[in-house]
């Protein structure tokens, strides 16, 4: 596809020099984290939402797609022009417009970076919950996209339960906004929460208005070793069923501690499961926050409870989790990432059920994440491509399994590209229906992310 | 109207002995707590899901109005049967199917009342936030379709923060499920959120995964009396600026304070303006959480600062909040009662503004409610019809007032039929259009709960 004349002629106007037909740059914009790519007919960098009303109305006139890309860190190939068309990139679209802390709010461009907020914010003494792993160099506005989220989630909520209004373009090419400045409202549908999690296939978001969280000033860290990873699941439960929610509860399986050791050390400790544990809050509530989950994850099972005294044993506790992904790299550049979701207490039969596909399928799995909502990092680690092949279809078990323990196909992740095949297991048809409903309304010609979320 | 016969014998058919077309119910089920009333054509009362789909289609083949009603506790008219049609009331519908503390989320369906399922959820040591004032008779049903919330929502967010997932039927007379069983979830649109507040115009909810918080063990309740409302609100931004949130921030003015003195006698103190602050955890870390917010609450203006001891002296201190809805009631028996909702910093402009509207129009006009969420109910007293049209003309300029201070019309109500007129004040035309296109990919035949919501 070549873009027509008059569409390129309208870009240039609108973006002067921020528009670039050049082939470097669109190779640089063919690809995100998921390592699939396909080439965009231009790249465009976008710097305010006039520009990008302007861009979506030419695009839909002459039915091209368009696609908006934050810093492509997704793992699912959701900014990956499969149909080529405009990427529009909002890197340079990214002012933090306003911090106000009496209101608990900030108002930011899509393009600010999880990271630079967090340091902007941290004067103040708030913060904004949503950490993904790549949070220094993930945007905002993907992270709003994706429903990105983190180990923080499970206190701290999504960013569905983060953000209070949106400014955006409609495919349709009219701007608009939805939400509040207010922490509470009842005026009209919740548009906000459903741009949230569309990763681009509704409409660009080209401003946010976040809701700011006071930070605590006081965290402690735990770490409690396991005779095995059934044991560390019910341990899970009980810190999840008592008051105290922990600001972050992770597990780690004995398949990723032993990668982590062979590859970090004598630091790593090994054992049939781990779980890292944090609490926080002003520091004179740490004591008894400490105890109660402490209380929790004793239990049968439990063969070792740390609890870190300075930053420097928080850090040493921390060393197997961090030692994970460089160690995952080591063994399969192509490791299949996944982030199913759970109900907490299905989290044994989970686990057990992936230890079975692994053997069944004869596939490394490695299997840690965020077990306080039940949401684990299932990374199938093929070697070549005959263990690839086996991994897609393990994979495909590991959904079902998923979807019978009443779990979802991505906790953070989203669905983008990699797993809109596997919807009909998480969806039924009546409820895809509405999706595509939902997907005209906002975008008639389709010209948003095509091929993406939806099967 | 009189239903078709054939429509009348697929409701007999399906409905059995729970359908009426008797006038003395048809009376009942016209009118809600807004005053307003439409006879519907017939009633009918749900028990099960298939009965739901069944009526939908019936209704969507005959172009027959099908209005869904909890316990018509809301203050809007939401629903009341405008063009007449079938009113589905979901009051025998009310089993809690499930209680899952593990999992930290109940299913129920949509009649059981909020107060019946705080109950149930109390020995498993959880609670369900929302916590609306008529909590003891009004549905889950009712709170998820107005997005209902209350004096908890400061701390711990409205149904559309707390809520997992719903099974549903769209007006096309589909049913469907959205959501998760799990704390988090990036798979597809967030159709949960789109139908929380949609007033019943999008879809009838016939369950619900509700997401359940433990409840702290420990509560203590602090009273602030201030030389005026100004510089109420200024401690009211200074509490919610600092990090420990409390769990109820109530805000009562002056004229509302001097309503329930006359009313409730000497027990309720007069004073320039009123704060009712609890905060709520575990008891060790109470006396530290009360010395934050009573440091925030320090201030200019601060008169008296009292932290109940006692149970008894709790309620003591809510006895002026408490006399505040019987006074009101003895004055104007056609309360208009809004429920505004500002950036918190905004509160003082507000509230001087209202002062300013009520001298111009010379209506009577109390002032009280959420603070912490700069939510405050506007409660206009017009004591004849005079008074009646003067109370209307201030009402057009209180919105107007809240809108220039970048807030909305409605913190937790809804929109209804009462409000809809004001929705451009609130909304643009480009958002009102994908509201109505969104309602439309849910309901193409517009019979959902017609004249409601949109303008």
């Amino acid at each position: 596809m070549t873009l027509p004349a008059a569409l390129l002629e309208t870009l240039h106007t609108s973006f002067g020099a921020d528009v670039s037909t050049a082939e470097a740059e669109r190779l640089a914009y063919a690809y995100d984290n998921s390592r699939r790519n396909a080439l965009p007919d231009a790249v465009v960098f976008a710097r305010e939402h006039a520009q990008i009303e302007t861009l979506v109305q030419a695009c839909r006139s002459h039915r091209i797609p368009v696609i908006a890309r934050g810093r492509g860190t997704n793992t699912t190939g959701a900014t990956v022009p499969v149909d080529g068309g405009v990427v529009v990139s909002f890197e340079r679209m990214n002012r933090i417009l306003r911090i106000d802390p009496d209101n608990r709010f900030a108002i930011v461009e899509p393009g600010v970076l999880n990271g630079d907020l967090q340091r902007a914010l941290a004067p103040h003494g708030f913060f904004w919950p949503p950490d993904p792993t790549s949070s220094p160099w993930c945007s905002i506005g993907g992270n709003l996209a994706c429903n990105s989220a983190g180990p923080r989630t499970v206190k701290y909520g999504s960013p569905r339960e983060n953000t209070l209004g949106l400014r955006a373009v409609a495919g349709t090419g009219e701007g608009f906004r939805c939400g509040t400045y207010t922490s509470k409202g009842a005026t009209g549908y919740d548009l906000t929460r459903l741009l949230i999690g569309s990763e681009g296939t509704l409409a660009l978001i080209t401003e946010a208005t976040l809701k700011l969280t006071p930070k605590p000033t006081g965290l402690r860290t735990l770490r409690a070793m396991y005779r095995d990873v059934n044991s560390a699941a019910h341990a899970v439960a009980r810190i999840m069923a008592q008051p105290v929610t922990p600001c972050a509860l992770e597990f780690i399986d004995d398949v990723a501690l032993k990668l982590a050791h062979d590859h970090g050390g004598d630091s790593v400790p090994l054992a049939g499961a781990m779980l890292m544990i944090e609490v926080d809050g002003e520091p004179d509530t740490l004591p008894s926050a400490v105890e109660a989950v402490a209380r929790a994850a004793r239990g049968d099972g439990l063969e070792e409870l740390r609890v870190a005294e300075t930053t420097e044993e928080t850090q040493a506790l921390w060393s197997a989790r961090k030692a994970l992904s460089p160690a995952q790299r080591t063994i399969s550049p192509n490791k299949i990432n996944e982030d199913v979701v759970v109900p907490v207490s299905h989290l044994p039969e989970l686990v057990a059920g992936i230890r079975a596909l692994s053997r069944k399928h004869d596939v490394l799995i490695v299997t840690f994440g965020h077990a306080g909502n039940g949401n684990l990092h299932v990374n199938l680690l093929p070697r070549d491509e005959a263990e690839r092949e086996r991994a897609h279809a393990c994979l495909a078990e590991v959904f079902a399994l998923v979807i019978s323990l009443q779990g979802t196909l991505s906790g953070e992740h989203g669905i983008g590209l990699v797993k809109r095949e596997f919807m009909p297991l998480a969806l039924a048809p009546s409820t895809l229906t509405l999706m595509r409903n939902v997907k005209a309304a906002f975008d008639p010609d389709g010209i948003l992310n095509p091929g993406k979320l939806l099967p």
